[in-house]
């Protein structure tokens, strides 16, 4: 008897944060009997600068089938415009060796963008998650540039789900799924051990019996320039706190080394003893992290997502995440000194929120496993709106057997799921 | 009196089509008061392979500030994927080098997506000529992912802007101009002298005081693989008809080098007694013979597009252009032999259809470029859909002042073209 | 009982004609109980515009590790520098992946410096096969660059392998084996067949019972803009002395793209009943073809080479094979029309000349493969003068102990190839 | 009057010590009346993590005709064999935009080869400085292919001199000048300012009144993986002598992440009171650091050649600069903990050399100048060996006239210097 060949699923990962919401979908992938797990770590996992996150995918049993380096120096957006290309060239290089029948991507990076377009190029059909929803930052414009070249999408929202339908996508193609970070969250033992936070980094050991800050603050690419001034702000907001707070160094899009600078400035200057910041943090402990702290500050798409699971309260600085679906437990504040502070202040005041389920039921990533084991992979899209009625948004086409008329509907997806 | 700057407006070549619908725009930018133009010619403009057509645009008076190679050898999927890799790079060291005020791209080449990322990511505005079209090969992915990156449409047709503006668009970032090849159209001579044909290139004379056919077969890069068959069908239409034609050689998308090969192999075996091929035609000189053709066969857009201003009748082979607005004069088939064989005699028979307006209507180029002069650059886009009530998709948000609310709004677009 | 790890020679092919040379090593590393082979195929090895020649490489049975793309279009200074840095990208990322204990290069094209340079700043032992030589264009410089990265070198000739210890490096790295090219014509049949000439290619029929010319000329990168007179030239007095004639196209360098049009504008203007063009042809056909000619003309590296072994006579054209040492069957002229046809009518005339042993006896491919498998790999290279006595090039330092107080000499080269 | 076109001289600069070596020159050139300079400002002198030294340059009034962004971050072999690979694609845009005349690059880095490689392949003249010396890592393989690339050399002592003449350069190309960071030192102000340690970097304030050691080291990279334990044996040494002590960050080499994480963590764990750490330092007051420090412990360069005019004691760890000409002022220990500190002591018991002149006598700039202005730019080079008679190296070739009877010698360099 002939075995089947499994279905080949190339999972790219770019950076901590998407290991973190991929990893039990990654699960999900190599355990499903019809699917064959491909992993690609590149971004900041593969650099030493950011601890090698791609050690703990490797640690934790997953294949890694390419380790590749697109991230050029500088953290300019000239240069983060040239890693884009790299990630491009180095991307197909990776997919015409592993020959993947779909890959699998999540997020708005620009590693991620890099990927599809490489992906899409070379006919690979494409499933992404986290599409459809709305930030700030270069991120906006990729993340809708990547739902344009990918084939099938897994929204985490209803709005999201719903935007993307508005955007031209395929119905069928569009699963809402929920976003699989809170598989991660619902299974999560929150229990945060010493050694997590003081066996690293650098600077004060914190108490975790007590209150402390988690603090993540990213460059908003769009508003390259004005990084130190943010950072500033929110670092004089911390002082003048002076409770003892987590920070986490930033990723590298344009303008991390001006956030960078602001921090070792600072801490230079400064000396706060209250201040401990750490590298990289392994997905489930930085969920503990997020699920301890007193109060969340910063930018990470973390603190609107992630966080609402655990109700952790938030104090989200800036643009970066304008427009992204938060619940409750978020007040957005501008980045400047007095009203972070009063804002942190609050959120202390107010403790713990009820868990959301917002952004997922915790039961996401078999979802998508089999979503993925069943769906046909077609190669080309086309803008949904001309098989539908103009102006009003009603589908009138394909049911009705207009669609059998049209020359080359090679898109049939989600009939076996239906069945 | 200290001088104004002009406002630097960026505009990027790609290939001769490229150039035959933008040159009347670079002329109006050119001499517009307030707008200095700057010329990057990429992709084929630069290749001898393809006649070096960035000389026309020399000879033409335009200035030429960079001349970007980025097409890497083989015309296969991965490579094809890689030049864009390798366009987002040099397109950041040329943005870099001449800090436009606006970068303007049209079409949805993989050069344009290449340059739309590498400006999107540089915090540079960006114009997108002939947005929201429908159409079949990977060019309908990219297409909208420019969309996705640019701050500025100029749809080409009404249908268009309506899709730019379904997709999420801002409305007042959305200026239906029409297609800049119609003003070409509008004020061409169409008298061809002998010398554009039979002056270059090689094979058969072809005597103009006769019927001619046009042919221009492109490869549909999403069905990678079925060019050598469909280019097969095409020449094997051509040969029962026997009629004089003449022959552009394919652009230089993956599977191009399939489709030249089919070319070289009936010439070598059929040595085809009326057959003329051209390498490369300045833009006047290509409208003249797609003005005076008695059928245009094949899968160019400039068959749907430029055709139809002079009512040419058209054989639109495949799937590439499929989903694109046509007007009466196109006949679309399959790629087989027979059908294409039936449909050409039944064009040649019907004769020249009326001229449409569908593109545009001659007078395009001032007005985009007045609308460059006049628009105000922003960087920070966002789904529209944010601003508006869910679901029904009528606008609610700006005007009422809830926009005023939120924080970050930098989009004003057009507001000095409304006064 | 553990199984010893074999050795792994990773071998990096370019072109055509680095296949003819490598394929007897090939086989003798694939058989060689202590070696594993692997193989790179790049440059015009894997574009279908050269006819693939990497499928002859898996007809015959050898592995393909990779096939790498780093041709950028253009075929000018510019592209092929850019060329070579795309091509130590690619390789980089296939040396990464595939962690070879040993790569072997031949020759001097710039494809095969880029896999130097790769190799060396990766720390992996480089084997070097046709150092030492001396010819005319750009190919001279990257030569003496390659052997420069280059750990072990196998010169071809004893003049080579003198000139390799003159520019200073190690003795004992030094095996002149003489050129594997040797091996195939030792082993050829010679008998040409009339499919290999008149079942590919195009434009008139060969007749084998008759004499025949083969021409091969590709530019000479140093002189940039000097081919098409050049080829004009050359093609000039082919015209005058119109024997039949098999003509290859040129390979990829800058400037072919001029050699080319230069060939297809005499074709279409003069239409030659006496010339066939041909795109690729496998090792031992070439080889054939080489070995059957009445006189070869043009400037391949093959008519010094490899028609040594035939005593072809051979008409060398220009300055690109200027420097190399050539054998009696050898009448190196100008690039001018009178001075190549006289010379091609003065060798038609002589005859073949008799065989010549100075580029390798034929038993070479198993002296690499010994060699391969017993040499010692290092890292560190160091210029051989720092261990000699001053002025007079005798070695004194390692012999004597002196070798033994240096720090780190890690170099013990050959030790056990002596015993 | 027709004013005389002026040479355009193009000077690659690639990190701080470059510059360091290069300023002179370039002032020479600037104000020499027959030549333009143009500068390419390139590797980590254009990054802020390297604290912007291309900033110093504007300041210093130079022009800056690019700033290229070549490293891939990563600090592995393959990233930085990566970033050779962007570099050529990089440096032959600019040398495409900038149309030197030549470009004049000086050591062994691998930006510097990317930039030779370019050129090289772009038939442009290159002119190089430091070449013949000898040393470890990879930046020897690297320096001796520049010189095999490079047109003219000006090597910086009598025995590169004779190296590069053993190598096969022609005679008549080889100009030894001295090392141009002997200008430097010959008019530098040795006053060593307070806020040119304290005003910058961060650590332990140094009083300039006491003696003070200058740590700098580097990765070897041909003994990647080896640099934390080395840096370890460093530290461990320095922390036992407990003097003040400033020291720079490393270059950016394959390994050097490993180098600044031992500093990281030596610095978190052991507090050192006696350390000063320092990001970048412009020129000049790098040489008055080197020219005061009591004693001066690494592996840079510099130690080597720089001190060697101010007499400063230096202590040479590890095989980074392994076969370099030095005067009597270095002892070189291999890297381990009590041999470091056992030569410091003896160094800091010794004090103060005499000043030599091995590498310049301070007035090399201008010869240089001169040079660039009179010589004649050739570009294809031939090893001169060919020339020669064979064995026993005497030349015999030129001078007799049989240099006449080759075709294609279009070498006469250093003609009008000689008259």
């Amino acid at each position: 008897m002939i075995k089947k060949a499994l279905r080949k699923v190339c999972v790219v990962l770019v950076d901590r944060a998407n290991y973190g919401r991929m990893k039990p979908v990654m699960h999900s992938i190599a355990t499903h009997p019809d699917l064959e797990l491909q992993v690609l770590a590149s971004g900041t996992m593969v650099l030493e600068r950011f601890d090698l996150p791609v050690r703990v995918v490797k640690q934790d049993g997953f294949p890694v089938n390419g380790e590749i380096y697109i991230e050029l120096e500088g953290s300019t957006p000239a240069t983060m415009a040239k890693s884009v290309g790299f990630g491009v060239v180095e991307f197909a290089s990776a997919f015409q060796r592993l020959r993947p029948d779909l890959v699998l991507l999540i997020g708005d990076r620009y590693e991620a963008l890099a990927a599809a377009i490489a992906a899409g190029y070379m006919n690979i059909c494409i499933g992404h998650i986290q599409g459809g929803e709305v930030s700030g930052s270069i991120d906006e414009s990729a993340r809708h540039a990547i739902t344009k070249f990918a084939h099938y999408h897994f929204p985490s929202t209803k709005r999201s789900a719903e935007y993307l339908l508005r955007m031209g996508e395929h119905p069928e193609t569009i699963l809402t799924v929920g976003c699989p970070s809170s598989d991660i969250a619902r299974n999560l033992d929150r229990k945060l051990r010493d050694e997590i936070i003081n066996g690293r980094g650098g600077g004060a050991r914190i108490d975790l019996d007590h209150p402390f800050l988690l603090v993540v603050f990213h460059p908003t690419t769009t508003e390259y320039g004005g990084e130190p001034v943010q950072m500033q702000q929110l670092l004089g907001a911390l002082d003048d706190l002076k409770r003892q707070t987590i920070l986490l160094w930033p990723n590298i899009d344009a303008g991390s080394d001006h956030v960078s600078k602001a921090i070792r400035v600072f801490r230079d200057h400064v000396k706060p003893c209250w201040l401990r910041t750490l590298i990289n943090v392994p997905p489930e402990e930085y969920q503990q992290i997020l699920a301890t702290t007193a109060c969340a500050v910063g930018n990470s798409s973390s603190f609107v997502r992630d966080a609402s699971y655990f109700g952790t309260p938030v104090v989200l600085v800036g643009n970066r995440q304008e427009g992204r679906e938060t619940d409750v437990h978020v007040v957005a504040v501008p980045p400047e000194k007095e009203k972070i502070l009063t804002a942190i202040r609050e959120q202390l005041a107010h403790g713990r929120y009820p868990a959301s389920d917002l952004y997922g039921d915790g039961f996401v990533s078999d979802r998508i496993a089999d979503a993925l084991a069943k769906l046909n992979p077609y190669i080309q899209k086309r803008l949904h709106y001309i098989y539908q009625a103009n102006g009003n948004g009603a589908a009138t086409g394909e049911q009705n057997g207009n669609g059998e008329a049209l020359p080359n509907r090679s898109v049939t997806p989600w009939k076996s799921l239906a069945s």
